[in-house]
């Protein structure tokens, strides 16, 4: 059955051969920077249509046909003379019917400059929707949608989890310290199973109705705003799901890639996944095409960018989606599979109508090369337009160092090594650091449930000069321990985010000690964090670990912390001479986590292994 | 006893407390690019000497007195009008008494642009002078040297090999295919014990009597240029060694870093060896300071480059040492420890002089930023002038690929991603790949005495965009199995280099079949890639390595290799479609080890573990 999303259209007769039964994008506005705007209109036989407006202000330069004869592409301007309203569309078909449609051009309410993206003062809390709160139960199943069922015991079936869960909690999110959220992928993935994760789209302009409607999206987006919490929404241009309305009728014949074989029931080619072929100067030819070509999965038909009007396609749906949210922020998915001249163009493109904007870029490796490569500002003959890339380098460093033993290059060693590759970045502040995130083990799992080196992960990485992300949970030691790397486990519901949990992690109420102990010391690390210009902007000084200790300060103005990971089980009497330079002595610090004071002296006594997180901030308050 | 090393000067008189012993360097040439010369006189209490000269075209710019009354530096300036020839340099000092010199002034015997530096063309050998060869019997044991003895059965002791023994077997390393020579240092190293290995140098102009003298050095030098072998030399500008004779009497209270110390025989301070320090934005300046100015070892002084006279000195000393042998390159020790600003002042004054010249500089990290960071033409806001650097990361790539098992980023997957690593050089074929050094386990060790396994590396490090050096021995498989990473060990007497040897590597006598196999394997392909364009210049394709093969082509003009390393025990039939885009089908090839001749087609039989080697330029010899 094919459903009707969107009907701008005025209907002036029901002709047997032509009727427009999608418009894309489903508005616009005035005042962008590029002012022309590509519409694409499906409908039965309407590829022919001779389209016409009288509408001030606007030019229409043309139409242009598809390989589909269901398909018109029709180019507009926006000059600076058109007005917000409704304009009219004028469509003479060529059986001489013709329809007019209605299509709204609304007016920007907010300024271009006022769309701030997430930064290194951000923390965020990455959500997997379907699996954080189910605030509104009566939306959990939809029955027109192939999925249809939910199931909590089944860890990759839908839970329930959706847009109201997260309203309904965000004075949580605010308190916890975190001043962004990125929600996985919340627009429909009308697929047949495995539906809850997000990433198999099946249309770009729609809420899925089991995680709730657009206007409870803008709801989110608001209250969010008002919480002064930016939202970051998680865009796929790679990929789509196979259940995508255009899958039985597409445009073109070349909008998905290796679309004959899909057409013609073949094999389908996949992704060899080697990412290094992007940038590798001896990458064979056959290697390049199959890595960014290839599907992701047999259910994810892989998305041909190359094609003008689907590169148009996905940068026009991602402008509406910011304009309309008034977004934070953009994660893309799988950042490098798509082909590269389209992504420089795509980020280009929204960065030019959003100057003060941030997106982040999904590129998972650990190597640095790569993390950098990626980065806007460096001069690689590649303009990536991408502020921000992910630290998979330091996240590993990070998991490696705290869970082996010390030796010339391993322990806390690794992640002072780590820390000094930063000067090959062109901004490492603009860098997004993370424990973990919905698509690996769960820091807690990969700390095999060490609480000490869990605290320094998470400390440490709230106190580098990065953009922080924290995962769903990790503040109350949610694990995937018992069946490590699963992803339906990861992804585990929080407890308290459905009705009659014997646990609550929104009041605390059947946690363990454990868990409560995390969540405290999250919250005083992130709010802690939220004002502190130290972490912000401050110096950053590091000494080589000796003796399993690894000190790191940051200052800026009157402000200095003290960040001491100390790997020894017995108590240790650190000798500060070796920090002389940093000079603090007689200087006054609070324990962040005791609010014990004192005096940096000759030494500091390290009792026993963990964070030790000094500040000269100090906080009376108990 | 103080040894008197030059004596250029005319002794006017016999004073008590005046009396020139050394002027440094000893002679200088006209026709420089710099035309200051520093002059660096030691002698009894001859620092307030006043000096001059009326050589026509010389003008002595002033005096530089030390912090010792013994040093005296001579400011001169050679302009256009000086002509080579014996200048007199007149003293007159404090107490009356006057000294004159003669100081030649030579012509220079090559043009600047004719010190041709190693570059991709270049298979280095690199010799442990003491390790290889004993040309000259009688100067095993010079008595008024410290280390009196030779013991052939110590690995730490002198074994008598020297320049003439290298001299005796150029043949041999011509006829190997190998274009250069690197010997580890062959400069006096007066120590009292370890002295074989070089780098503890304790005159930085004189050649260890017991390698041979200058004459032989020069010798060396020009029999090799005779043959096309280009010479290296081996240099040190962090450390010399202790015995050095300016010890009991530092010219400033600056000459060595942590001189203090040293003086007062206090607790010596050691490099932390935490080399990032140079790059790392964070590195604090008590981990920089100790990095760089740390000693090496107790035996070894750290020279304090940011002293501007020893600067000067060790400029102008490897700038007589590269005139005075037509060096073909400078191999620096220990480069990322010295003072940076100084490496970068020393490297560009070298190359101002000899603008075709390469230097390498030994920086042993696995981490693919720093050996990017070093090379000249990358913007990182440090100016190198390093033309070349080490590819210690892909050795490691190498060696661990090979040994482990194949999954997903391991086995063969590791070389290629290694390889895929050179787009982030300014440019990789000046970078040097080498099995293994002096410094590590000996290739064939690492490799677990795997032959093929060894082939395979040395293959492929051959193939590739790189200045390739190969260590002395490794063509006949020498090992350190015994006790791995022993230094004595890894430097083992090269079999034939000593008389009575009951086994002889240059004639093949008392070789086994396996160190036949491997002698005659390296030969021909060393042979094959010195004449090579496609390894030379060839564009290079490489496939992600699939079913445990790893295929690799370079092309150019007429020429196309195919490398293929295959790490299945079984016979394979590889089909050849996957390599379409090198339109090799249809081609001759031959195999460059068999001889055998192949039509590439649809497939190919690989029947069993090791390396594939074809090339389209055939040999019709056997």
């Amino acid at each position: 059955m094919r459903k009707i999303l969107i009907l701008c259209g005025l209907f002036i007769g029901l002709q047997a051969f032509a009727q427009i039964e999608r418009v894309e994008p489903p508005n616009w506005w005035t005042g962008f920077e590029q002012d022309s705007l590509q519409l694409m209109i499906y409908g039965r036989n309407i590829g022919t249509a001779e389209v016409s407006s009288n509408y001030q202000g606007i030019q229409v330069l043309g139409t242009e046909k598809a390989d589909s004869p269901n398909y018109i592409f029709v180019n507009l301007v926006i000059t600076e003379a058109a007005k917000p309203g409704n304009m009219k569309l004028n469509f003479k078909f060529e059986d001489g019917s013709s329809e007019v449609i209605d299509y709204e051009l609304k007016e920007r309410e907010q300024a271009a400059e006022d769309f701030v993206g997430f930064d290194n003062t951000d923390a965020i809390y990455l959500i997997t929707p379907d699996r954080f709160a189910n605030g509104d139960y009566s939306n959990d199943v939809d029955e027109i949608l192939n999925e249809k069922t939910i199931d909590l015991e089944d860890d990759y079936a839908r839970h329930g989890g959706d847009i109201r869960g997260i309203i309904d909690h965000l004075d949580y999110i605010d308190d916890m310290g975190f001043t962004a959220i990125w929600s996985s992928p919340l627009l429909i993935n009308d697929m047949k199973s495995g539906s809850y994760h997000g990433y198999a789209m099946t249309d770009f302009y729609k809420v899925d109705p089991r995680f709730g409607t657009l206007e409870e999206y803008k709801e989110l987006a608001q209250k969010a705003d008002e919480r002064g919490i930016k939202l970051i929404m998680d865009m796929v241009a790679n990929h789509t799901g196979v259940e995508h309305w255009w899958m039985d009728d597409l445009p073109f014949n070349d909008w998905i890639n290796y679309q004959e074989k899909f057409e013609n029931d073949e094999e389908l080619i996949y992704s060899n996944h080697r990412r290094t072929a992007n940038q590798d100067l001896y990458a064979s030819e056959a290697d390049k095409k199959v890595m960014s070509n290839g599907w992701f999965v047999e259910t994810m038909p892989d998305l041909n960018q190359k094609n003008p009007y689907l590169a148009k396609y996905i940068i026009q749906n991602n402008i509406w989606w910011v304009e309309t949210l008034k977004l934070g922020g953009i994660r893309q998915d799988t950042y490098p599979y798509p082909d590269m001249d389209f992504m420089s163009e795509w980020a280009g493109a929204i960065m030019k109508e959003y100057p003060n904007f941030n997106i982040v870029g999904e590129e998972w490796s650990n190597n640095p090369l790569l993390i950098r490569y990626w980065q806007d500002g460096i001069e690689n003959g590649y303009d990536s337009n991408l502020k921000s890339t992910m630290d998979f380098a330091m996240q590993s460093n990070i998991v490696k160092g705290l869970n082996e033993e010390s030796g010339w290059d391993t322990g806390l060693q690794r992640l002072y090594d780590g820390l000094a590759n930063d000067f090959a970045y062109a901004s490492p502040e603009n860098i997004m650091i993370f424990p973990d995130n919905h698509d690996m083990s769960r820091i807690y799992t990969q700390l095999n449930e060490d609480l000490e080196n869990t605290k320094m992960a998470l400390s440490y990485i709230l106190s580098l000069p990065r953009i922080a992300q924290i995962y769903y949970g990790t503040e109350i030691l949610m694990n995937d321990t018992a069946k490590p790397g699963d992803h339906g486990l990861i992804r585990t519901d929080f407890p308290g985010g459905w009705k009659d949990s014997d646990r609550n992690a929104f009041t605390g109420e059947g946690l363990s000690q454990e868990e409560k102990e995390m969540q405290k010391f999250l919250k005083t690390v992130l709010n802690y964090r939220k004002s502190s210009k130290a972490i912000q902007e401050g110096n950053l000084v590091h000494f080589t670990p000796q003796n399993k200790i690894y000190l790191l300060s940051r200052t800026s103005g009157g402000e200095t912390i003290v960040l001491i990971l100390n790997k020894n089980e017995e108590s240790v009497d650190l000798d500060l001479s070796r920090f002389a330079e940093l000079e603090l002595e007689g200087m006054q610090f609070q324990n962040l986590m005791t609010n014990e004071k004192m005096t940096w002296d000759k030494s500091l006594e390290l009792p026993s292994r963990g964070v030790y997180f000094f500040t000269t901030k100090m906080n009376n308050s108990n």
